[in-house]
C-alpha cells in the first residue's frame, strides 16, 4: 500500500458474484461504525484536485447511507493564498509565522465559508440534500482566543459548543464546518483545522477522527516508503515527537492525532488523501492503509 | 441470468479499488431503498439447502444493515410432509386438497413455528440480535376464516392486523414470521405463505414483496430459457393466467403477485433462491434477475 | 388452604352489594401493584388441565387489565416427553441426568416453542390480542452455555438482554417465554424455566416472581400439611436447604427463589397451581397462599 | 333494584373462591371501558351523607386503577343555602327563580370552589395523590354568557376549552370541576352542574356522562316503583318531556342527558346515588340499574 | 426608591424612540431569566387594594410572556378575617396565638381556595387562559403536619411534591397555590404562606423567590428610610436576626427568605408591594428595589 | 412619521414607572405575536451602516426573547459590488441586465455566504448563541432554476424545502439566510433576496414577512411625503402597479409583497430601516410605520 494504487481498468466487467461477494465481506464493517460519529478532517491534495473531491464525497455519503454519522471539517491554505494573491495583498510574517490582520481575517473567512465549504456542500448535496454549511461561529459552536498577539487574528480553540452538531447529526444531516472560531467579544479568528478536527472529535465523543493528508502514513525513516507505521498508541507517538522521527510538517497532524485520542476519541487516523475512496478503503475493507493512533496501552490483534 | 452463476474462485484476489468500486456503484440503490419495508418471502430450496439459508440471512441482514426494513415471511411444506412421515401420518385429500385435521394443524404449527422460524431466526442472529419470531396468532397479527369446509383447518387472510409487525419494525428489528392465523374464537389455521407476504405486504404498505422460487421467473414460452419476462404490470399478468401462460404451480405466486401490487405494494417480484445472495443482487446491482411485477400501466426505462 | 379449593356453588346468587363489596376490597391490591413487573412461572399440573390453564389465562388478564405488567415463562417437560413417546425415541440418561442430543433439542424447541408456547398464547388471546409468543433466542434474550458437556444441549443461563421484553411491555402488551438459549455461536439449548423466571425476573427489576407448582408450598414437615411455611427470608431457606428440611424436587424450585430475590426481585412466591384463580387469590386477597420468600432481613407484619 | 339495596351482613364470610370469581366477572366490564373518559355528575344525598361520600371516592379510584379516566362535575345547592343561612342572607326570587347577585355569586364560589371541591378531593386523595381540584375559570375551561338579565350572574355554558382537561386527565389524576363560568371579561357565573357535565363529556367524547340523583330512575309511571325505564334513546325520551311524564325536577336532568348524547356521548345514565358504590355496580355488573340514554335509534340487547 | 413612586402624568407622550429604547435596554434581563422559575409571593397591601392587584397580574403575565415561569403563592388573613367577623365568628387565642379549630380551617380554607385564589385567577386570565388555580391539597402537594397541638389546624409544610407544579408549568401555565396543606389521613391545614412560598421555590429549584410586604426592605434602622439594606447574604441576615436588628413581623419573612436560599433557590426578595409594577422594576430594570437575600458568601458587583 | 425620527437625548431620565408603563404597553402585542414566524429581508442602508445593522441585531434577539421566531434573509449587492471592484472586475451588462458569469457567481456566493452572512450572525451572536448561517444550498433548501439563458447564473425560485429551517427554529435559533439557490444538477444560482423572502415566508405559512427598504413605504405621490399608504390590500397594490403609481426600484419589492400575501403569509410590509428599532416600533407599538400589505378583500379596523 507503499505507492498510489492505480485505477482498475476493467470495472465493467466484474460479475454479479464478485459485487455481491464485496457488499458480504462488508458487512461486518458496516455493522461495526453503524450510529458512530467520524468526523473527517478534509485537506490536501484531495481538495484540491476535482476527481478526488469528488470520490470524497462519494465516500462521505456512502458512509452516511450505511449509518456512520460523518462530520467534516475542513480548512484552505491554498485557496485563501489565491485569493489573496488575485487581490495584490502580500501575506506579513513575524518570527516566520503569518500574520492575521483584519482583511486578512475577512477574506479568509470568506474564501473558507463562501468558496471551500460551499464547494464541499454542494459535492455531497449532489447525491441528495444532505449537507450542510457551519462555521465555527454558528451557535458560538468554536469558542476561540488569540493564539499569540503577534499573529492578529489566529486562533485556538478556547472551548467547543457541539449543541448544533448534535443537532444536525440528529437529524441525519452531515455537517460541513469551516475553522472560523468566535470570542466573547464577537471577534472572528482563523483557526488550524487539525486542530479544530481533534477538538470536535473529542467533544462529540467520536469513534474515529480521519485526517486526509498527502503522504502515506508516518514513517520510521522517512525515506523508506517502506517503513510505514501502520499502528501505535499516543505514548509511543509522543516519543517519536521527542526523538525527532516525526519532524517538520508532520508534527501538528501527529500532536492533533494525541490530542483527539487523550480527548476521549477511540482512534486517529493520518490516511492518504491522494488514494482514491481511502476512506471507503480504510473503514469497509482489511487493507492497511496509513497510521492509526491508538489510547496509550492499546493494542489491537 | 438464465444458468445458476457459478461462485467466483478468486475473491480473494479482489483489488481494494475493485472492492471500493463495487460499493460506489451500489450507493444510489442504497439511497433509493433505505426506510423502505421489504417483505420476503423465504421458501424453495434455498430453505432446505443449508449453505443458501446462510446466504440468505446474510442478504436480510445487509438489507437491514444499510437502513433497509426487511418483513421474512415463511411457508415449510416440506418440512411439514416430513414430520408427518416421521410420526407415520398419512396426508388425507380431498378432491385433491391436502386435509388439515386438528393433529395435523398442531404439528404443522409445531413445525413451522417451532422449527423453521427457529432456524431462519438463528441464522439471522448469528450476526446480532436482530431477527424475533412472531407468529400470525401473536397480537393478533393475522386473522384468518377456514378457506373451505372440507379442508379442516387450512385457512384464508380475513385481516391483518400490524400493529405488531410496526412495532418490530419501529425498534430496528427484523420480524420473521410463520404463517398460523387464528380466528375470533382463538382457533387456529395454517395459510399459504405467498397470500401471508401478500397480504402483509399490502398491510405495511411496502415498497416491494419478493418471492424466493425455484425458477428463474415467468416465462412466455415455459420451455425456453430464453423467453423470461423481465417486467409486466399486473393486467398483463391476468392476461397470462387466463390465456394459460402461466399455468400449475406458478399460478399460486402469480396471483399472490397481482394481489399484493394491487393492494398498494410498489412491485412484486419472483426471483430464483437458487441464486446465492439473490436478493442482493436484486437490489443492489443493475443484473436483470426473475420477474417484476408493477401496477397496472406503469412501465419503468 | 391445605386442599384444594371446591368450586362455589351458588355463585350466581350472589347479590350485588357483595360484588361492588369484593371489588371495593381489591382496590389496595390493585394500586399497591400497578405498573408492577410480575413474572410468572407456569407450569405442574396448571399447564396440562384444560380448565386450570383457562383459569390461568384469565388470571393472566385481570393483572393485565388492572396495570400489573406479567411476563409469562414456562417449559414443557411433559409435552416434550408425549412428543418423544410419539416418535418413539428414548430418553438417554447419563448419571441419571437426562442427555439432550441434536434431534431431542430439535424436538424440544419445536414442542416448546410450536406447541406450549402457542396454546398459551391462543388461551390468553381469546380475550383479546394481548400476548406475544418469544424464545430466548428472539432478539438475543437469553444467552446461554452448555451446562455440562456430558448432557449435550442443556444450557444454563450465562446473560439475559431484556430490551425486547422492554419493549413488548411498553407496547402494554403480554411476553409469553419458551426457555431456550442461543449462544453466541447461534447454538440452541433447553433451560430449566425456573432458572430462566428466576433470571428475567431479576433483570427485569421485577416485583415479584410466583412458580406455579404442584405443592401448596414449602413445609417445615414434609409430612405434615399444616406445617406450611408462608414466609421466609433468603437466608433461611438456604439454611432449609442445608439442613434436609427442603428435598428433591423443590430444591431447584427453591433455589430460584433464592437467585430471584438475591437478583434483586422485591419477593419470591411457590403457589399451589392446583387452585383456580391461585394468582388472583395470592395477589388480590389476603388469603395466606403458597410460601413467600424475601429478602434477607425483611419481616412483613 | 327497584328498592335501595340493604348492606350485607356477611362480607366477612367470602370465600376465596368467591372472591375470585367476582374478579373474573368483571374482567370484561374492565376490559371495555379501559381507557375511556366517564364524566361523573356528583350530587343530591350522595354528596351530604359522609358515609355515601366515602363510598364515592372508592368508586372514583377503583374506576381509575382499573383504567378509566374519571372527570368529577359537581355542585352544591345545600351547602350553598346553608352559608347563606348562616350569615343571615335571604334569597331573592323573581318569577321564581333565585337571583344570584354579586355577593350571593361570591358566596357561592367561595363554598363551591373552597368547601365541596376540597371535600371531594380531599376524600379521593385519602387514597393517594390522585385528584386535583379544578374550577371552571382555570384556564378559561368553561366560557360562560348570562342566562338572563334579571337573574344575575347565573350563567350558561357559551363554550367549553378542554385543553387543561386532556392535560391532567393525561397526566393519569382525577379532575374534579366546580361549575363556575367565566365570561370574556373576567366576570365568574354559577351554572347548573348538570348542565356543565353534559357540556364537558361532549367535549370530551366521553364514552358516558353519569348522574346521581336521589331516584331509582325515570319511571313511566311516577307512582309505580315497578315502572322505571332502563333503557330509552334520545328520540324517545324527548317525547316523554313533551307528553308530560317527565316531569318537574326530572326534565332538567333529563334535557342534560340529552344534550349529552346528541353532543357525542355514548350513552346518557341516571343512577341512585342512594345506592353505595352504584358506579361500580352499573359499570362492572350486569345488574340493572336507573336509566340509560342511547343515541336515536340504538339499541342494546 | 426610599418613597412610594408616583405615577407619570404624561405617558402618553412618549416617543416611539423612546419606547423602542426602554424595550432594548430590557433586552439582557429578559435573556438572564428565560425559562427560570420565580415563585411570588403576593401578600399585603397589593393582594387587597384592586388597582395593586390588576398591576400585579399585568406583572406576572408580562413576565409569563417573555419566557420566565412565575408561580404565585398567596395567603388571606385579612379576608379570613373579615368572613369570620361576617359570621360572628371570634378569634381564639392561646398565648398570643390564633387557634384554627375545625369551623376556622373550613372557613379559612373556603376564603383561600374559593375567593382570594380565585380573585388572583380571575385577574391573570383577563389577559388569557392562563393561570390555573391549585391548593397544597390537589395531587398532595403540599405535605402538611400541625406546627403545634395547642393550635389546632396551623400547619407546618411535611414536604412538598411538586409533580403538579410541574405539570402546569410544562403546559406553559401560571400556578396560583392556596397554601392549606393535607397530612396523610386527608386531613386539611392553613399554613402560613411566606413558608410555603419558600419550601415551593426550594422544591422547584427556583431562580428567585419574591415576597410582597408593605414596607421598603430591610432596614438596618428601623426608623430611617435611607438605611434600606439592598442586599445581603443568608449568614448577615441571620446575624441581624440574632442581634435583633430585624424584629416583629419581618422576622417570619426574613426567615422565609434564608430557608429558601438555603434550599437552593438563587436568592430571595423583600420588595415593596405598594410600588405599581414592582416586579417589573426590579426584574427588568437595574432601579434598586428591596432587599436581596443572597447565598452565603456570594456578592454581587 | 414621514421624517425620519431623531434620537432621543434624555433616555437616561427616564423614570422607573414610565419604563414600567412602556413594557405593560407592550404586552398585548408581545401575546399577539408569541410563536409566530417573522421573515425580516434585511438590505439599503441599514445593512451598510454600523450603527443601523447593530440596532437591527438587537431588535433580531429582542423578538427572539420574546418568543418571536424570526428568520433573517439578506443580499448584499454593495458588498459584492464592492469586492468586484477590488478585484478588478468589470460588471458586464446584456440589454441593461448584469450578467453573472461563473467567476462572478463565485465572488457573489463568497461574498454572501462568507461575508455578509457571517457579519449579520456576529452581530446577533453578541447577544448569545443564537444564529445560525445557512445558504440556500443546505439540505437542498431553494431549488433555483436559470432566471434567462443571457443572464448566466441569475436564478429564480423553483421549490422551497423549509425542513432545514423548522429544524433551526424548532431548536429556538435565529437562521439567517444568504439567497444563493441551486438546481439539480448543484449549480449554484445567485437569486433577488426580496423574491427569497417572500417564497420562505410563504413556505413557513409565516404570520408576516418585513422589507427594509430606504424609503418610508409606498407613496400615492412619490414626491408627497405626505402620502404614505399605511395599508392595502394585494388587490389595490396591483392596481397602483397597472396604474404606474408603484414604478422603477419599487415594483420587485411590491411584487414580492404580493407574492408573499398570495401564498399564505398574513401581512407584508415595507418599513423604513433608516430608523434606528424600525422592527420594534412596528411590531409593538401603535406607531403607523410604513406600508402594510393585507390579503385580497381584508381590511384593518
Amino acid at each position: 500500500m507503499d505507492t498510489p494504487l492505480t485505477p482498475d481498468q476493467n470495472l465493467d466487467t466484474f460479475s454479479p458474484e464478485r459485487r455481491a461477494a464485496v457488499l458480504v465481506e462488508t458487512l461486518p464493517y458496516i455493522q461495526r461504525f453503524r450510529g458512530s460519529v467520524i468526523v473527517v478532517k478534509f485537506g490536501g491534495n484531495a481538495m484540491v484536485d476535482d476527481d478526488l473531491a469528488a470520490r470524497f464525497a462519494e465516500d462521505i455519503v456512502l458512509m452516511h447511507s450505511v449509518g456512520i454519522r460523518p462530520v467534516v471539517v475542513h480548512g484552505g491554505a491554498p485557496q485563501i493564498g489565491a485569493m489573496m494573491d488575485r487581490l495584490g495583498l502580500e501575506a506579513e510574517f513575524r518570527d516566520g509565522l503569518r500574520v492575521t490582520d483584519a482583511d486578512t481575517l475577512d477574506i479568509a473567512r470568506m474564501v473558507l465559508v463562501g468558496k471551500v465549504n460551499r464547494e464541499i456542500v454542494a459535492s455531497i448535496n449532489v447525491h441528495g440534500p444532505l449537507a450542510v454549511g457551519l462555521s465555527g461561529e454558528d451557535a458560538s459552536l468554536i469558542q476561540a482566543t488569540a493564539l499569540h498577539p503577534d499573529l492578529g487574528f489566529v486562533g485556538g480553540v478556547e472551548a467547543v459548543n457541539p449543541a448544533i452538531l448534535d443537532r444536525v447529526l440528529a437529524e441525519n444531516l452531515i455537517p460541513v464546518v469551516s475553522t472560523i472560531g468566535v470570542d466573547l467579544s464577537g471577534q472572528a479568528y482563523n483557526i488550524n483545522a487539525d486542530t479544530v478536527a481533534a477538538a470536535l472529535a473529542g467533544a462529540l465523543a467520536a469513534e474515529r477522527v480521519m485526517y486526509l493528508t498527502d503522504v502515506d502514513g508516518l514513517r520510521s525513516d522517512v525515506d523508506d516508503p517502506g517503513s510505514r507505521i501502520s499502528r501505535l498508541d499516543v505514548d509511543a507517538l509522543e516519543a517519536l515527537i521527542a526523538d525527532g522521527t516525526v519532524s517538520g510538517g508532520m508534527i501538528p497532524k501527529a500532536q492533533a492525532c494525541i490530542d483527539a485520542v487523550r480527548a476521549g476519541v477511540g482512534s486517529a487516523h493520518m490516511v492518504d488523501g491522494r488514494l482514491p475512496h481511502v476512506l471507503l478503503l480504510e473503514l469497509f475493507t482489511n487493507v492497511g492503509i496509513g497510521t492509526m493512533v491508538l489510547p496509550a496501552g492499546v493494542t489491537l490483534p
